[in-house]
């Protein structure tokens, strides 16, 4: 007789979460039904229910997790008794890794979140919005301690994060380069334009 | 009695093309009608139809303008007999004052191409991937005569092309910096961070 595992709940809104970020991904936030998410899980609608409570709460699951990620990550880095240029190298490289790594679940945060209900909406903008502040700070710091060149810090930012976020493109066809050797080289070209 | 003055076509299809592609902008070109542009034209659907036959034809129009127009630029900056450094500034500050001056219509030719009908869009594709062709030889040439670090030049033109597409977020709010100073800071990361 086989043995019933029970699955635990946390696990298997993850893998939903994990299967629906590709979906959304494919066709949109707003084109994915929850019967695709079922289908493409293996189950039906009415079952994904019992895990989840509606597509919007899948969309909030993946937002968050990247944004709490990312807000975590300079929380340490900021506590971290380091040179400037190798905090922003540790926030570069985060942000790479996760274009590379975790690519589904960044896109959809990054072009999907308008999509969330409120309070969330307000929330994650926050988050945003705070998150590129103590960004800009630490780049500040750079400027204060010549580190950095004389630099505005919030184009700074914008330079990094927009580079970073064309990792899209080579998302499409991984052709020209491989993983490893597009990180060492956009890490070198924004640190070094970066530092005095 | 009021002179009748003849409206030049060419003319007219430039202002209905620049006021589709706000529109295109605003609401996707998808969700455009021909309705609406005519309407946003203060003219009637029937009379937009004798300056321009279809919505294709001015999603087509926008998009070949500004691949024509970086296409131009290019071919020019190749016959130049300028060090590399400033052939490659020369590229990437028409693409920031594209960015800044003619945003509606390469918004457009980025993210709306995929709708033109063929043989436009094999065309269209062709012209792009010539274009980060000649941008990466560039790059080439500069790592050859040793004014550009060793860098990958498919990464570098992958990470100017994205932090100048980044320029998207600053259109939104046009806060923090002003369109001069956020063209002059970008420029130097850039090019420093190229710089051998």
């Amino acid at each position: 007789m086989t043995k019933i595992i029970p699955v635990k709940n946390g696990t298997k809104k993850e893998a939903i979460t994990k299967k629906a970020s590709v979906l959304f991904k494919e066709n949109g936030f707003s084109a994915t039904s929850m019967r695709a998410i079922a289908e493409a899980f293996g189950i039906e609608a009415s079952s994904l229910y019992n895990h989840i409570n509606s597509k919007k709460e899948i969309l909030q699951e993946i937002c968050f997790k990247v944004a709490n990620l990312f807000t975590a990550n300079i929380i340490k880095v900021e506590a971290n008794d380091l040179p400037v240029i190798e905090k922003l190298e540790l926030i570069i490289r985060l942000h790479i890794h996760m274009m590379l790594q975790e690519y589904e679940s960044v896109y959809i945060s990054e072009h999907e979140w308008k999509h969330l209900p409120e309070p969330y909406l307000s929330n994650f903008k926050n988050q945003r919005k705070s998150y590129r502040k103590r960004f800009a700070d630490i780049v500040k710091q750079g400027i204060a301690n010549k580190e950095l060149k004389k630099i505005d810090p919030y184009v700074a930012v914008l330079t990094i994060l927009s580079a970073v976020g064309g990792i899209e493109s080579w998302q499409h066809s991984k052709k020209n380069i491989d993983a490893r050797s597009l990180e060492e080289n956009m890490v070198t070209i924004l640190l070094q334009g970066l530092q005095s």
